[in-house]
């Protein structure tokens, strides 16, 4: 079984910097990179593109809110023509640094509170994937299974690829629950790779209270930005290998 | 003849505006639109791009410093790599306003300082060419005609086009003489459109001395942001079309 | 019968700016000045200062959400002691410009989503209440006579200046109805000075649907950013003498 | 003897920290903060203005050139006049935030490229100087002595407290070696504190050549932001008061 790892990187500014990214590259099979609005600066989205291009990791956008005081989890109430442009520009300032870098942009994930609003709200999710198809309808949307990002991408007639978290509770809803609640963060590395595999071998995601939802699953997400993203990263994929999946970009 | 007309646009940011940027695309032929760093925001370059697009008026990316506060107008000292990094993540960033509003970027021309040191330092012009043949060699480089920016985008591979401006003096040099100075700006639209019909009658521009450098010139750049902009403009089209010059963008 | 007449001055941005200042400073009798985070740059604070300073205006913050892109008009979703820490930097930033041009800062007034925040959220109210007294519990608040945020400045012993908007209706609650809806805003200077004599003849504040809202008004804001900001502020000004009214900051 | 150590400290912004503010305000006796243009952000400044409140740590104002990207490292060409009001800008920010947090601003000392250039050029110290008398005349400006800063101090009427650096290597003009030269950072704490007590000892700052420049120190900074700083913090720290010297605040 083929699967993809994914993280979160690039995700300093200016003089400072968030996680190991190139610890975190030698591990994931796929890297969304911050584009400037909520965090990155062209010097770090190159450097961090050109140093997945040399691991053969896959690249893609990450956009968020222009927020770098609130890291984008804040949300902004835009308009959908508003979050149409913000992603549209922070896609194809991506690609202007991946291109420098010789690499390419293959995928599109929400950062933050827009992919928050994204998963509740079918207009942010829709804004979202007609931004990206607008810009290039090539790209692949990461999405959430089952909410409105997956939805938003099916209509608008992208790839869409389904996603999971190693290190996050799922509500009843099948979203993410609230980084404040109990539970919702899992800080154990082999407790999170052993999730991870028991939703690839069932093909549900649980909830917390054990619904199980059924879910064709195509990436793993392990955050890049906690204390133990390394160690947490490294047990995800030793227990997807020890399990025989092949690890790789799900974009050949 | 045919010749370009081009004006720097869409440098608003936010809730303000600066100049009458509607009028101007009703006479010019090529649009430069700041990028984000100096000045634009995604919601100003996706409707400046529609507009131009609406207008037959092809679209250029005009990337400057990020200095908002200054406009793009003061030095900042970077390295050569972070010049590339800049124009590359700016350029794309229009490119994916450009593709949301169904039209196409064709060309680049620095703003401000960038553009200044790029016509008196070889290593940020090459800086600039590097970046724009790295985002796509397709990109047209807008230059001054004689000085590094013109040797940096030959140089580069690029194809270039030669620029004039109707309302600066040229120093020695061949570059525009400083803002400051007496007589760098022409302010009489009449005077203005005299002066580019002579200089394309003549293949020449003339310096404060009266010196004349030969040049072709491809472009015809008018401001967009002073008092009189549009009257200027006007004028400086009327006085090519009575020449007989067929107006267009430089790239068919 | 003594009379403040007040209004949102500073909102320009490096090139940028935004009504006519001069001629504003010149009706009005206090300005409050935008201070860095949704408008205004250290140099235009300092200009603006020294400006009012020098026509006796009196000098007031008006502190805003950090969002010049949305010109502090979007809610952000902060804490109180989030707002508490965002007013209290820009109520000192301006102290500081004020303190160069040799003025003083006498009243501080929210701005935008954060006075609109502040009018319906008794939470937000009394953050920015807590951080004006933390700063110095001299200053006074301007605030909406009957709303939270009076409530707010009273309850932190601050000295609170009731005001009323010459060009705004009001809703039943005794706020101002949203910008978007019919009949919100008076455009037309007869009738809004019209409006600001009566309100002061009879002492209340009439709502959409004629309720009479008793209220102790101190000063009146006319609005520096709209086309006929100038003509509406001297009209109101002109109506306000006309009946015997003197105008002068609510400061002595 | 009594000595004051002090240390730039919160320099974060947003979700990015830098260096280890709680263990620095441990052991220094003042504290610089950044005000938000280079570094910081109101809820960092309010926090570390407690902190160091509760440590009986004095509080300075540690301005910088906005950009954040830079960090302040970037010399902006600024007009005296921008300089005096960016400086008066941030000296007012942090002064607001340090009375939310019931503490006081005794001092000013400048950041990164500003400082560099107001101990190379007579008019950006002049600058900086009004601009601190402008904000507060009992403000005291920490400087380098015999430097363009100190004069300029004086020239104001300020008080001025001299500084010595624990941690970097001074040239024959009497002002730090750029930090990319050979020799121009020592990382060995103990050699660090070796030099620091030498020169309180003599009274002079050593230049690489050997030459020595007779000086009144009352300050040593140490670097917050190194990846040993807080080791040679304590290494200075320890080695100074093992020659008996008393260290406090130099404003009671």
């Amino acid at each position: 079984m083929r699967i993809d790892l994914n993280s979160d990187l690039g995700e300093g500014f200016g003089p400072w910097r968030m996680g190991d990214d190139g610890a975190m590259l030698d591990i994931v099979t796929s890297a969304n990179l911050a584009c400037g609005f909520h965090a990155g600066d062209p010097g770090i989205m190159v450097a961090t593109a050109a140093a997945a291009k040399a691991r053969g990791v896959a690249l893609g956008a990450h956009p968020g809110f222009r927020d770098l005081e609130g890291f984008g989890r804040r949300p902004l109430p835009l308009s959908a023509k508003e979050i149409e442009h913000l992603v549209a520009y922070q896609v194809g300032a991506l690609m202007g640094c991946a291109a420098l870098a010789c690499h390419a942009v293959t995928h599109v994930k929400a950062h933050g509170a827009l992919a928050n609003l994204s998963n509740a709200e079918p207009g942010v999710a829709a804004a979202i994937a007609r931004a990206v198809r607008g810009v290039d309808r090539d790209l692949v949307l990461v999405v959430m299974p089952g909410l409105p990002s997956e939805r938003a991408g099916l209509d608008a007639g992208l790839r869409v690829v389904r996603e999971v978290y190693a290190d996050r509770a799922y509500g009843e809803d099948g979203n993410l629950t609230p980084r404040g609640m109990t539970g919702a963060v899992i800080a154990d590395p082999a407790e999170a790779a052993a999730r991870v595999v028991r939703m690839l071998e069932e093909g549900v995601v649980r909830t917390l209270s054990g619904r199980a939802i059924p879910v064709a699953i195509e990436t793993v997400c392990v955050h890049g930005d906690t204390p133990d993203a390394v160690a947490m990263a490294r047990a995800v994929r030793a227990a997807l290998e020890a399990k025989g999946c092949v690890l790789g970009p799900f974009v050949a």
